[in-house]
């Protein structure tokens, strides 16, 4: 071909629109891609100058400069010197490897994937009354994107680097955290046995790989929280499962039954609500230490608590450093930041950094900064502050306006925290209650799912993050479905 | 005392400055939860109004208003009615608690730690020639930026949201991270196979615990990567340390010598730069997926090659889904964003979800958001353009300064990567070079620390975070130490 004809065929062939989302570049790019990949273009082919393409599509040069860079950065052309680029040798090996993984995608496809496709790329938020969300319209974003920026800009990006010391963590947010857990909760700690962790998760599932081998006994309430449970069955322990009263966890003296490991939440027992009482602790904490037996208190919403403070932490109590004190930023700011945190005994210090060296080294170190940051300008106390007078009046909403039915649920634990569960009288079958809800659009989980073991029936019900008027259609749906009355 | 005297005394004793960093209200705060911890404030005192503090004390109202409110949060004090603030009856308890907090924590501390304690809260950076270190000086930040604020705002906060179907990532990642594989590597894939991890050594570990048990023979490269090492070590499994030679990895017919698993870094060899050759590849692959072996491939960075384009992927040549493609974004983008990624074979999709769930849950979200749309708007491979000019020319002015000298160092394989391999004569001992020079301030890792049994000895030069003066006044400084000739 003459290079006028070739120059006509180009421009019969590759056609750019500004009117598309896709940018200049990227349809260039792609075109000539698909050009090579079927063929019409082969290994050593010429490609124009980018000033003479340009000139030839009317764009710029610099779109025709980033369309070849990205194709000889992906191997399909080359570029032997300064100017010239030219479709690579490989581009062949290329466009088949391209072709077979398009073939056999193709044919997993039609292999319809047994594997659960969501199909939202966005969560829509949860629905009422999902259990354990905060409303994250009521976090300061601006703010919170004001503190990254200046941390970024203050630290001449060494927030950017790879940073194996901090395998537990950004150290000025283990200094703030262990100040706060200080003066708040009593928890005895110096910042460096603070782990900051993906997730209260993490740190759960990294104990379990600690602390526990094959066969092992723990303690779990229940009902109680099934992360929990699959922790420590994922590490191959036995589940001793005790039950809940209005003083909390019902536990036998570990100096008769021994455990390696008890799981409790006793600010608020989740998530049933009931707190653990004074004496509990003191016996828990007690028989701990006599046995060598490991506490794991989980500590997930004692910030939100409307009436009176919280008893003090099992941590606080703990004089043989027996107690991993586990915590969480999900409930408090947002749940997609993923950041928990565990207070460890010293001897567990060493040992943790190195597991979690091997499970994933070090955690994102920009929002630990940020959360550092945040914690640091009193804005984290101003948010819990503006949180807890919201969840106040919503968890007051949600009990008034389901004082104007007549369901049997009893709110026994109304001191505090993101829930309300609501118990039901035996006759009642949590989970058609549950299932009912759900049908008419309502988030509901019954007790009985938290449960390993029979408990007792009840519905569980989040409202912290619905507005008051969210929260009282819901219940006026609820209270619509008669669920007392038996389905005909 | 009369309402006076308390407000002479109290204007003795609260002293607020505005030449401090900290702000007004955090020290009244902190000057507030003194009196009472120190007992000058004891339970049921009543405070006077904000109104009236504030006026005392010639700060606006709402200072006091957030000194209280911290305090009624931390449980010090308590509002009975809407103005009347006391201090609380708990008080004494959380006094005593965080008495006995710092004391233990004191105690602690005079115990000396045995806990590695860094000194830096933030990284300075890695030192020259530390390996595998992208500069992140050439990470185009306002732009990741202006996509994390856009990603943000266009989604109304529902990247905020807790999102439990997206344990294995933000589904837009993953697809544009999918087209990206297939296109680049010939990666075979549908977006649902592909992970999303913290950092690769997430994905290593979790395949450690997915696939192997107690026993296992695992085939890993000597010298090889040991975060890998300590991944499949730590699922008790039993190491064959295979050697390596001008065409990569060297290894038995798994035929007649079987293994669980085997790992390897095919595009260039960590840490020695040697390229898996196809024959061995194709060899590799047929024998894993005759006897069911898994192979994990670490793709670490195979997008920084500056002569010719690498050989397909293993996972492209796998017709039995055996191969694991397993990559990172720490090298590409920066360190600390902890992204790293693997493409699992179907069969592993489901169990690997359900293991990342109990490991962690999902990863933060807004980072995978803002990482979907940098691949989208073609900045990415903007990105990779400009660091692969960039490194090219630092690998050259590292060869041209080191060719000044006269050590007998062998780089034998300089096409790509972030790391030049100097190979040593027998009679050096890499050990001893790189102790000279750590102290001479260079970071340049023995050949020998990456060994798990004995193996070619060398040095491992990471050129890439470095500007080409700072390469040569290193070399300068490396070639001034006269390290082939013996210490006196």
């Amino acid at each position: 071909l003459s290079p006028e004809a070739r120059q006509v065929k180009r421009r019969q062939i590759l056609f750019l629109t500004r009117k598309s989302d896709v940018s200049l570049q990227v349809q260039l790019a792609v075109q000539l891609k698909d050009l090579i990949q079927s063929g019409q273009l082969g290994a050593g082919d010429p490609l124009p100058s980018s000033r003479e393409l340009a000139a030839e599509l009317k764009v710029s040069r610099n779109t025709v400069v980033y369309a070849y860079e990205r194709l000889i950065s992906e191997g399909y052309l080359n570029s032997r010197s300064r100017s010239k680029v030219f479709v690579s040798d490989t581009a062949r090996e290329l466009r088949s490897a391209a072709q077979r993984a398009a073939q056999r995608s193709k044919a997993q496809q039609q292999n319809s994937p047994a594997v659960h496709v969501p199909k939202a790329s966005y969560s829509d938020g949860p629905k009422p009354f999902r259990p354990c969300q905060p409303d994250v319209q009521l976090f300061p974003l601006a703010l919170w994107n004001r503190l990254r920026g200046r941390a970024l800009r203050t630290t001449n990006r060494s927030l950017l680097h790879y940073n194996s010391e901090a395998v537990l963590g950004f150290r000025p947010l283990r200094e703030n955290l262990a100040a706060y857990l200080r003066d708040s909760r009593g928890v005895v700690c110096e910042w460096w046995q603070i782990a900051i962790t993906t997730g209260s998760q993490q740190a759960l599932y990294l104990l379990a790989n600690l602390l526990l081998k094959q066969g092992d006994r723990v303690y779990m309430e229940n009902p109680g929280y099934s992360g929990a449970v699959r922790a420590w069955k994922s590490a191959g322990a036995t589940m001793e499962h005790l039950p809940i009263d209005a003083q909390g966890m019902v536990f036998p003296a570990l100096e008769k039954a021994a455990a390696a490991l008890v799981y409790v939440t006793p600010s608020r027992q989740f998530p049933t609500g009931a707190s653990l009482s004074l004496a509990r602790r003191l016996a828990l904490v007690n028989g701990a230490v006599n046995t060598k037996t490991w506490i794991v208190e989980d500590d997930y919403d004692s910030e939100f608590r409307y009436i009176a403070p919280p008893l003090p932490s099992m941590q606080s109590l703990d004089s043989g450093n027996r107690v991993i004190y586990v915590g969480t930023f999900s409930k408090l700011l947002f749940p997609s930041l993923r950041l928990g945190y565990a207070v460890l005994p010293k001897s567990l210090v060493e040992p943790f950094a190195e597991l979690k060296t091997i499970a994933e080294d070090h955690g994102p170190m920009i929002d630990q900064a940020t959360l550092a940051a945040f914690l640091d300008s009193g804005a984290f106390y101003s948010h819990i502050r503006r949180c807890r007078k919201s969840y106040a009046e919503r968890q007051q909403a949600f009990l008034d306006a389901i004082a104007k039915g007549s369901l049997p649920l009893d709110f026994r634990y109304r001191d505090g925290g993101m829930n309300l569960t609501g118990f039901l009288p035996e006759s009642c079958d949590d989970l058609v209650w549950s299932a009912r809800l759900k049908r008419a659009g309502l988030d509901v989980p019954a007790l009985s799912q938290y449960a390993s073991v029979a408990t007792e029936r009840g519905l569980v019900f989040g409202f912290t993050a619905f507005t008051p008027t969210q929260i009282r259609r819901g219940v006026e749906k609820m209270l619509s479905l008669r669920l007392d009355r038996p389905m005909l």
